[in-house]
Order: structure tokens, then sequence, then C-alpha cells
């Protein structure tokens, strides 16, 4: 039956984690790894298992881990965890809730990650980075969830995903959407050129989900290299609407990991309004933002899709060519 | 495999649709209709089929429907829809989109209430509701989720759930929170009287998916009295937790609405801070805001929880005694 | 010179404080007091005076109250308060900090109210209001500031303010705007009859700020009865334009109530678009939300205005009549 | 008296405006330009003027500039405007409004920037900044408000403010506060290395209003070169409180940029709890976000103040050190 508890907005600020090293560079992003002097997440933690069913029917509380003591688990796990990454981290800390309190059956733990962007700073021998300022970013961020159950022997991972969560991203010039059903209900003007400007969620599962969670990072997906591939599929792509977009960023991203088994996209269209289309002497255009409703799509692509495409062996190839 | 597109933030506002009358009458609740004068929503609307794979796949528009017109639509049938609720105007607007394009294979909408409440005005007679002036209101809403499918022979609900989304109640005294278990972890204090501060999500299901949305309202439950079931369930007795509180809510509302399955809830625990305990010469304390992380509960309570309890017949007899 | 310091989103909820009574009943509303069962406010506290400037200019901590300890002196002062409205309870704060710390030259705090509704439950007896449960709303709000400086005999108040914060109200017909200029730069088409969505922030001061603050509330405006006036006035009001509404909303506080010296506005126009205007057999319609922008309006109504009007007088002879 | 009105949340995106170019680089910041293909600004536009007035009190609308013509016309001068900077747009539009409405007194605009950053994509040849995509940010933002009036004569610049809204930057380690009043209010430990996290507001006045809003910008401060600095001097000083850092920062500030004459401040703190303070084998700690309540600053620094510092001169021979 549907039954959990737990707590939310668990804000955890570990400093000097095990830096992101080892992972392997791709065409489309500068991203090599971080130093996680500052490791941020807001973590949601749920407990599961029919050990709480009187908590419920009966108001007994005797099997319940107050969910203020969760937060304390959580905060005090973080100074004992030793990896590198969020994925690790829930795991981890999933692991150790099981281990520790023999009445779960199951946790489940989502990381919003809290990114810290690297700053220049000015000084003697110029510009350098510090390693003491961060700028606290609003913009995407890394997400992770992990869901771990007990078993017979041990405990096994049911659920794992990673993923990126509000990326916004606007294209310019180059994207186009026409050809599509007009009736009686259509009153949007068909666009060959229009500036795209989308949000975007995205989620990936592995093949192996301990290239997602283990210390060995070799095989670790960063978040960042994926939103770089958004960027660069997005700049090179005479797109024709987004669903057209976000399939061939998927085809792009398991193309380029073949340790990833599926990519998922949740896309908002926040497309601007045009309001001057000439401007006499200038290629520049005036828009306005659009009214409230936006369009959205939803869509999983997997490596069936690459194998129809004929792009699933070629991958390493196309890496090498880019 | 996972794939849809449609339209979110549409916002809807009929007004003069027809009363919601003929509702049935609860011991908790003084609730036995409204006016419709404003019926307003803000609507998500989601289009789901095979068809539309080569709009992601290829690029091809040519089985589109813009979400622009997707939200023409609804808004155009908002002035045909003949009943007084949400749940039936979503059904409508789901069984238009599969009449009106036949390679949909099924619609998801959810309409999310926005609430507009009668206010009084003063005049020379005393004080009137005003039949023109309301004030919009931000807190609880109705909200509702229908999916219809095509099928051989016509169409099918195949998703139905109404809901309130974020009340937020508070007890003063008589609660409590003690017995759960003690460790390392363990910081809170036990609590023998607290104030109890929550925020509630409800969902429920019907038996029969016509007393949800048909235009015969004898059988529909509205919100608002599902609403005061909370407040009187929380006001009467003396919760060892929320969890406690919640299944008892839900048994009270399964046992006065013999028509409905199941009822879930989402809670959120913002319980205060004490600051002052004991203020010489007066019953009242002082506290403040908690820290970030809250507690959360998940549950669905049925109607086999009922008859567990030995409840489920005795509807009819504790209503009469109430 | 500009140099203050503070604390902001200092939530303080006191239980059982003093009912507010005694206010005087006005034609335009029911309220007539509160059983103060929660007093609850987010509070902003600042502390001004020249002896800080060393903290800056040589980041000398000795004069610091830390912002930490003023937000204790705050709640637990709160146990301490006698009175029943927000105004005196900032007063109280403020002059006891002056009294404290004699280095501080003036403070300032403002209180946003939490508002926590009453809410009826069924019981044996039928329907009562509930003295143990409430709900946190999230409407409009009262609000207060003031301002308390030292002075060679002892303290003053320099500033103090009441006001409302985002009440919206909605009148579905009988609004008007038409008769504006027209040029090359008009697109909006006029209204004869339109429905009027505003969000109002209303401001209000006393002649002698011992109304405002004082124990004694017979002089006492309550927020509420503000409230109702604008609900009132508004549905009375064939209105022309926000400007026009708010002027009359003004005028006929100022009238009701003879201790206030003005009072403001900022109004926002959240007026709806109608999509379908004509429903055949049914005098309702169809409209949805505007585009981003909005207009604004601030205006401040005085008893010169009143005068101006020819009503400054005939308050008690209107009140008689209404 | 206290009268205006006008449109909020007009939300303009001029594409491929005039690069800023010609800014003078700071030891600081590697800022010295940007391209402009995106200049984006949401923009509050507010018209004053006592032919105003039968509008609120008569409800006369012939003098009425509708605020939906307002949107239009900013819209379309941003099709119009050459220059390179908010500043400058919004002189820009406010002389325009006076020019075409004569019975307008004064016209004042804030314009907020909405940035978009650019992004790096992959290609044949490695990476490079695209010319198409850019990624909308969510962080700290530019700010500037820009009043004109009619005077005898013309026009005349009565405000003009440039500032950086929301800069959030942490520092991990050698920040403390200590020294502090103690007292029965105090329970917040003394610190003498914490990471201080702030909140920023900045808001610069310059001597001279045209190089803020001219064409020529070789006096112009970017927002860019005030954030660094303060990224610089937080990393470079041993800070004993908030107020100690931003008086330095805005000391840094007035020494850089001789054309400025005042800087002022709304910093905010946000500091972290420590949960975790010693890490075996780590100098890393374990922190969480603080309670709601935050401390606040505001303290405005003037070129009256390099000069007691003696640093008014040395402008130029620290930069040079530096």
């Amino acid at each position: 039956r549907t039954m959990y508890y737990g707590k939310g907005d668990v804000f955890v600020f570990r400093t000097y984690a095990k830096p992101l090293e080892g992972v392997k560079r791709i065409p489309e992003s500068g991203f090599t790894g971080r130093n996680n002097v500052i490791l941020g997440t807001n973590a949601t933690i749920a407990l599961k298992g029919d050990a709480f069913l009187t908590s419920f029917t009966e108001g007994d509380n005797s099997l319940i881990v107050a969910t203020d003591s969760m937060k304390n688990f959580m905060l005090r796990h973080a100074a004992k965890y030793e990896g590198s990454t969020l994925e690790g981290f829930a795991t981890f800390v999933c692991e150790r809730f099981l281990e520790t309190y023999s009445h779960i059956d199951a946790v489940e733990i989502t990381c919003d990650e809290i990114p810290f962007d690297k700053v220049e700073v000015g000084g003697q021998s110029g510009l350098n980075e510090s390693d003491l300022v961060y700028r606290h970013s609003r913009n995407e961020h890394a997400t992770t969830t992990v869901e771990v159950k007990r078993t017979a022997n041990g405990t096994e991972i049911t659920k794992q995903t990673s993923g990126i969560s509000q990326l916004h991203l606007i294209k310019v010039s180059g994207s186009s959407f026409y050809g599509y059903i007009k009736d009686e209900y259509t009153t949007l003007p068909e666009a060959k050129d229009r500036p795209l400007f989308i949000y975007l969620n995205l989620d990936w599962t592995y093949n192996n989900v301990i290239d997602a969670i283990g210390s060995d990072t070799s095989n670790y997906v960063p978040a960042e290299q994926i939103r770089d591939i958004c960027a660069t599929v997005f700049n090179d792509l005479e797109n024709r609407s987004i669903q057209h977009l976000i399939y061939e960023i998927g085809l792009r991203a398991l193309e380029r990991f073949p340790q990833l088994a599926t990519i998922g996209f949740e896309s908002n269209n926040k497309t601007w309004e045009p309001v001057v289309e000439d401007i006499p002497g200038s290629k520049g255009q005036v828009f306005t933002e659009p009214r409230p409703p936006y369009g959205f799509q939803r869509f999983i692509v997997t490596r069936e899709d690459l194998e129809k495409e004929g792009r699933a062996a070629s991958g390493a190839a196309h890496t090498a060519k880019a």
C-alpha cells in the first residue's frame, strides 16, 4: 500500500568533499571535474516499511524514527561520506539507514544540488580562481533519486535516476515551427525562423547503476556534460520543433555515453512574442514575454531509438570525428 | 512509451456557470452548494498517441495540434460546458478533443481551482452577500485530474481523482508526539501538548466515476465538505501524531461518503518551535517558525481499512447521531 | 547618513493575546473584534544610531547588538506584551529596545500579520466555531510600521502607518474604461463593461498616533473594516477606472474614520482578457489571464480632499443614513 | 502630492543591440564588454503630472495614456534605441514620453536586467562561444532607475541610480564575528572563523549623470566590474562582520571609479549553521541552512568616507600596485 513518511528540505552543505576527478572529456564540453570545496544539496528522505502501519492506524509511535532524527542522521553521515557525487552520497545514506534500523524495508532519497560557482578575483598576479569565495547559483542544478530496499541477503538499489532541473536556453535564430494542423482552433502563425526559448528538465538512467553511484567515476556522467550537449545540439540543429530538438539531444547523449540506458526530457516552451520584426539598418528585433500558457513535452529516448537510427555503434567514431 | 505533449497554465474563467446544487449536507459542514458566478481554473492539458512519434523522431509536425490551439480549444469549450463542476468540465473537454482529432489516443486534463470567495458588503439593508464582488483566495483549492482514452467503441475514463491542495490548519492545543525511537540521532524533545500545524494535500477516488463527473450532483463530494471534515476531526481528536490524525480523517471521510473508494493524504508538519512556554497570568505562549526541514507523510485510506475498523456499515448511524 | 542594521523574517506567534474588543461598528462591515487566540506576525527590526558607525568603518563590534539577540529580544517581549494589536506590539518592542540599549538612537519595526482564520466544525450541537483549530490564510493581511526615536526627555513616535497588503478583489460587471487618449501607441479597445480585477495595498495614518497604538482601542481602525469598505465601495460604484475607484474608497474611509489623516493606495490591474463574450442562453462569458504587464496606480487621499468634496462634515450623517 | 500610475512587468527583449565596448579594464575583473546579442529587461514605467488629478477625482480619462499604450510605447522604442546600456535605454524612453505627451511632468523608469549568459559549444574546431545559444540566468542582475522631468527649457534627469540585485556570495573560511554585546538576550556563540554567506543588493550614483547614460561609455561602470570587486575584496579581507566587509567593498569601488559619487549596500546574512565541525582526516565540515530570520545591513559609502580614509587620491597608485 502507499505508505511512507520522511523529511524534506534537509539542507546539507559539506565542505572539502573529495573532488570529482577522472571523468572522461567529451567534445561538447570543457567539463572534466569539480573541486567539491562546497558540496551542497537540498535532500528529501522517505522511509518505507510495513512496520509503520500501526503509527497510522493506532497512533503507535514506538517504531517511528522521528523525522527530526532523520535530518540529524543525514547531516552527520555527510561527515562520513568519502565520495564525490550526490548519487554516491544518497546511496550511502540509504544504506546506513537500513543498517541502523532493522524494521525499515526501504529508503528513498532525492538530492537536489545547490550549486556554487567558481569566481575569479583580481590580485598581484592578475585574475585567479578563488579557493575561498564562491557564487551561489540559482540556475540549473543536478538532481538524483536513489531507492535502496532490504533483501533476503542484504540490500538492493531498486531505483536510480540522475538529472538536471531547470536548464533555460534560448537560440536567437535558426528554429522553425510550421506544418502543424490548421483548423478553426488555430490562431498561431507559422514561424520559419523564431527565437526558441526552452526550459528543460532531464533525467537519465544507467545500464549498470554502479557507474552512477560508485567511487570509480570513470563512467560517471556529469550533469555539466549533459548540459553542454544540450547547448551544442541546440546550436547545431536547425530544429523544426522542441520535439525534434529533444529527440536529437537524446540521441547525442546516448551516443556519447554508452553507459546510459535512457534519457528523458520535460521541456517547456517559453518563446517570446515578436513585437517589432524589422529594424532598419539592424538585424535586431524586439520581443516580449509570451502569455502565461506554455507548451510542454515529455519524452524518453532509449538505446533502441539509437539503434533504429543506426547510430548505436558509431558512437566512438562520431566522437573521434567531432 | 512515455510520450505526450500539451499546454500548462491555461487560465480559464467562466462566469455564470451552472450553480452547484443538490449536494447532500453532512454534519461536519455548512456547505451545500456554490453559485458559480466565477468558475476559475488553471488547467493543464496533455495529448497522447502513437501518431505523435514522428514529430519527435522526424520533426514532422503534420499531425501536431499546436499547443496554442489546445488552449483556444479549451477556452472556447468553456463557453459550451453546461455543468457545475471542474470534474465535469475536464471530462467534457477531454471527450471533445477525442471527437475532434481522430489520431489522438488519450487526453489527460488537470484543473486546479482558482477560488473566488463571497464577500459581504454594507448597504441600506445592512450587510449582504455581494453578487458582483468576489475575493480571489490564495488558500486551499480544489483540484481534479481526468484521463479519457479512445476505445474500440468510443471512449473510457481511465483515470479520475479529485482533491484539495494546500489546506493549512493549526490546532493550538491537544496534540502530542512522544514514544518514538530514542537513540544517538534523537534530539527532538517529546511533546505531550504541542500546537500542531499541518499542510495537507488530499486526493480521493469514487467507486463509480459518474458520481464525480456527471450532471447529477447528488453523490458528488465537494472539496469544501472534505475540508470541513479535516477541521472537525482535527478539532475532536487528541492526536498522537500526524499519521494518527490523517488516518482518522480518512476513516471519517469514507464513512461519511460511501460513494468514495479511497482517500489519500500528503501531509507536511510545519509545527512552530516554542520560545516562551510559560507566561505568568496567561495561558498564552510564544512560538516561532521552525527550521526549514519539514516532516511529511503519504498514506491512502481505503474502504478495506474502514471494514477492518468495523465502521463500514455504521456510516448512516454515525451521521444520524452526530 | 543612511546606516542601519537589523533582523528580518522574525516570526512571532503569540497565543492567547488580549482579544481585540471595543472597536466601533461601521455600516460596511460585520467586524467588531477578534479573539487573538493566535496573534501571528513576520517582523522586521532595524536599529539606528551614530554609535554603529565604527562597526562599519573599523569592524568594531563592541556596540553591536547581534541580530540574533534582536530576534530573541522581540520573541521574549511578545510574552510581555499586554495589548491586542500589532501596532501596539511594535511600539512596545521599539520602546523596550531604546530602554535597554542606551546607545541606540532609533528603532523601526514592521509587523506583517500572519492571519489565522476561524473555522467551523460540526458536533453534537450542530456547527460551531472551533476554539482550537484555525486556518492559516495566505490572503490579504494587515501590516504596520512604527519608528520610535530617543529624544532629550524620553522617546517619540516618529513614524506610524497601518495598512493592508495584497487584497485581491474582482467585480464581474459594472466597471468601464474608455475615453482615454487614442494615438499610434493605442491598441487597447475601450470597455463599457469589463470585469475589473484589482490587487490592492493600502496604508493609512492617524491624526493622533495614540489611537493607533494605545490600549484604548475605541478609535483603532481595524484592517478588516477597511477591507470591507473596499468591497462595499467597489460593489456600489460604477467605476470608470481604478483611479476613480480608489479615490472613492479613500473618501469613504476618511469619512467613516475621522481619526484618520490619510489613506494611500497602491493598486494593480489584473483584469482578465475576454475570449468568448457571448454565450447563447447565458449571461456568462469566458476570460483568460492577461499578459504579464500590469497597470498600477499610487495615490494618497487626504482630509483636504474630503473637504474639497464637501464631505468632511457629513461623515456622521452619511453613516446614519447608510 | 503622491500621485502616479504606470505599467510594471514590461518585458523587453531587444536582439542585436549595439555591443557595449570601450569600458576600462580594472584589476579585479576580466570584464571588458558584452555583445548585447540579447539585451533583456523587465521594466517599470511611471508617469507623473498634475494633469492626472482629475482621473482620480472625477474619473475623467481624457488625459490618460492607457498603461497598455505605455507598454507599446516602450516596446516600439526599443527598436529605435541605438545605445548599449539599460541606463541609456531608460533615459531615451523617458525623454520620448515627455516629447510625445506634453501634459506629462515627469517619467520614471526602472529597468531590471534579464541576463543571458554566453555558453560554450563543441564542434569541429573544439569548444567555441556560441553566437546563437544563450543561457537565461537567474543569478544576480543589473538594475537602473532614471527619472526625467520637464523643465522650463527642456528636460532634466532628476534621479539616476545603477545597481546589482541579489548577488549571492559565500566565503568558506576567513570571516569572524565576535566582540559584540553579551547580555541576557544573547545566545549566539562567537565565531573566530565562520563560512560567511551574503546576499547583496548594491546601488551607485555618478558625479556626472552623463557618464551613466551617455553613448560614450568610457566612464560607464559595468555591474559586472562592481560584482567582481565584491568577490575580490571578500576574498582578500579577513572580515570581522558584514558591516566591515561592505564598507571595504565600498571604499574599493569608489577608489577604482573616481566617476562614482556614492555606493550603497543592502546586505543579508544567510550564513549556514554548523553541524559537524570536525571531520577526522579532513578540513571539511558539515553545515545546514540557518533558521528563517536573517540579519541585514544598509549603508551608503561616499567619497567623503574615502577622503577620511586617506584613499581618495591614491586610486591610481593602488591600482598600479594591485
